[in-house]
């Protein structure tokens, strides 16, 4: 056994010599996965009192239990931060300074935690007005897994804003694990959004939506994929959603120059790559489905397939 | 330090007192969501003894685990349903019974475990008898992510019918988190359903599913859209499917007069809205794709988008 | 109290007797879902030391680390590899020989590691290259669900060639449940693999991908369903892709017969049973929809049906 292990152990060490690149020793230090996570929930603690948290908060205790977190995250983050801007840090970022930057960094995002608050209430309530099956606002909260996704963005938008490497898709890919709906950091979202259901939605990193936008599971604001991704990196190359846009189950949607106009209803799995006017339908059409009675199965008939 | 903290504080607490409506505080005391999946998890445990613990259960001591775990559920369950009781009691319970209603409603909810493990019997069957790559009965139960995600609904389905708000929503949620399939509490589903796969197939609150219906991924049996959402609480939004229909990954059906009649198949990523005779067979035919060699990819082409 | 969880009780036990199946007590042991779970993480901080491990790992510690982990992983395996055979003896496996088996099996699959690194080094590659989100390969480790589900297969995959029972998929649907992607451990997948956003892509059984293939999330390599699902088991019922094929989100391939040819792009959304040359374009084209103005839509218009 001892023999085997050693064996094993060489072999393996040998390995991590021979392939690099994909393991991460000494050196810098990256940001915690783990406390990121802990730090994210601290966050909805914060945004949604009384919600996220096991026991009943009282008005009494608040104010006590609103600083003791927030001492908590403050510490907490400095620390993520700062080992985040260690690892890659921004060319006008002096290594001397990135104490001072991780400090004054996390203090202007936790100041910026009523502003998260003031347009998330706009998603509760563009939830609770756009699902039938909701009964409350608080089942809104509680319940809809849309309400953790996009709280999580927003938060990780404000430090994406501030170049913070790393937090801020540790963070949403930690939301995207848990409710499936993939929103990245740089997205830039107006009020008053909803997404039902969340599972295998996607929004890219440079995608921009407007205020009232409905959208449901499965909706792709996608890229072009192209092999010259490197001219690419920081480019705009997700859609551009307008007002009052609503998008069915399942829609692709791709492309920077694709702008989806003011009003849209965009159809169930349809699949746009061009912009769509103002107040369009855009609907994937029963007349292009076969519909077929079985007995006729056997008869030859063109384009059946199944 | 101290006064950045106290700063917050302040900041966050004026920001709660202004957008009311997203916390929950004193008051009414919400279910919690923790202890429900608690409880969610061990009645796993009572329906496939053995599948769902740590260690083995043996026969001899079978009688006298269930008994000390069906007496935990008992107390537990009863407190979230007093609770959600008491947060929204129906317009016919009065609030000084609702402590005996919380009582009632346990009891009789739990003696109905054995009949739903009936119906999840017929469950593992399909689930077996439908894909090739299932080997035992054993390995559907404790590899397929579909026998738990139907055993969570088919529980919130007993108790939605006896309207208790907001737990049963809490509990096919966390199946949700856990499987990617968002199956509605209020949906009725038949014996023999099988759900391949799981990630993103959605079943809206009133929709109804026939015995020996299989699906896939990605299926949604949804709602269509609409302004005057006020009004559809409570109404059928949902579409009905049949007996003994097959629906392929990525198909979306929709309405809630839209019946897929019996012995139909619906092909893949399929966008209906209306209904389908019996013995059907919908599919997205071939024909209205466009299959181009790349070679000819810069010649003009009409249609040619990508 | 007591005696209504006596009665619920002895229902229940009498419900165990009835609906026989789906309950597993005393007999075969099945492996452990929790930890088999847990070796799972132990394999991915093996894999990639320093990423999934709460402390970072210094050179000078290594050596001595790795052996620890070895060591526990390779007892915790060899006990479930022992007990998978014992439920499930392959054919040539007498009953006598289970436990050397076991033992060797283990070690052949923990020397495999480092083959499996240098695989999993090259998906690597191809996120970092193949998105230009990515800033850097950290970041594809330590933030892409892609990442965590290849390595699970592809470990998942060495157990399955070796025709072990249930872990290999117990496994995959670890990672299932994570990230939304089902790849089955059966699925020959080729170098520089890379599925962006992965959340609702499913690979089936005995998919063949070849090397440089580049999926989005809702891609289905799948089945066709069948009735005579008995004879089908062990077949080759899913699509083969060749290399340096590109597949958009929501795009459904299916069969065993379908041969993607290397150097194809398959469009968003398209639906495909039948095999596609090389160096093909296939796309669900834009004149299939309809694109109307809201303002004509209470006009009578063939096709409009939303």
């Amino acid at each position: 056994m001892k023999a085997t292990v050693t064996q094993l152990t060489n072999d393996l060490i040998a390995s991590y010599a021979r392939y690099g690149g994909i393991n991460h020793l000494d050196g810098k230090n990256l940001p915690s996965k783990r406390t990121i996570s802990l730090i994210t929930v601290d966050l909805l603690r914060l945004l949604f009192p009384g919600f996220f948290d096991e026991k009943l908060i009282h008005s009494s205790e608040l104010k006590a239990e609103t600083a003791v977190l927030l001492d908590s995250v403050l510490g907490a983050l400095e620390d993520e931060i700062r080992k985040s801007l260690e690892y890659n840090p921004p060319a006008d970022l002096a290594k001397k300074d990135i104490t001072t930057a991780a400090h004054t960094i996390t203090r202007e995002f936790l100041n910026r935690l009523p502003q998260v608050r003031e347009i998330l209430q706009t998603d509760v309530e563009a939830a609770y007005a756009g699902d039938p099956a909701a009964l409350s606002k608080e089942e809104v909260i509680v319940a809809y897994p849309f309400i953790e996704t996009i709280a999580v963005q927003r938060l990780a938008h404000e430090l994406y804003q501030k170049h913070i490497p790393l937090i801020p898709r540790i963070m949403t890919e930690w939301a995207h694990a848990r409710t499936g709906m993939d929103l990245h950091p740089g997205a830039k979202i107006g009020t008053h959004f909803f997404v039902d259901h969340c599972t295998g939605t996607v929004v890219g990193e440079t995608a921009t939506i407007g205020n009232h936008v409905k959208m449901y599971h499965g909706v792709t604001l996608g890229a072009k994929s192209t092999s010259h991704v490197e001219q690419l990196r920081g480019k705009k190359r997700h859609p551009t959603i307008e007002d009052h846009v609503t998008i069915y189950p399942g829609a692709t949607i791709l492309g920077g120059d694709t702008v989806i106009g003011a009003g849209t209803t965009i159809g169930g799995n349809v699949f746009i790559m061009d912009s769509v006017a103002p107040n369009s339908l855009v609907i994937y059409d029963g007349l292009d489905m076969r519909v077929l009675n079985k007995a006729d199965k056997d008869k030859p008939a063109p384009g059946v397939r199944i």
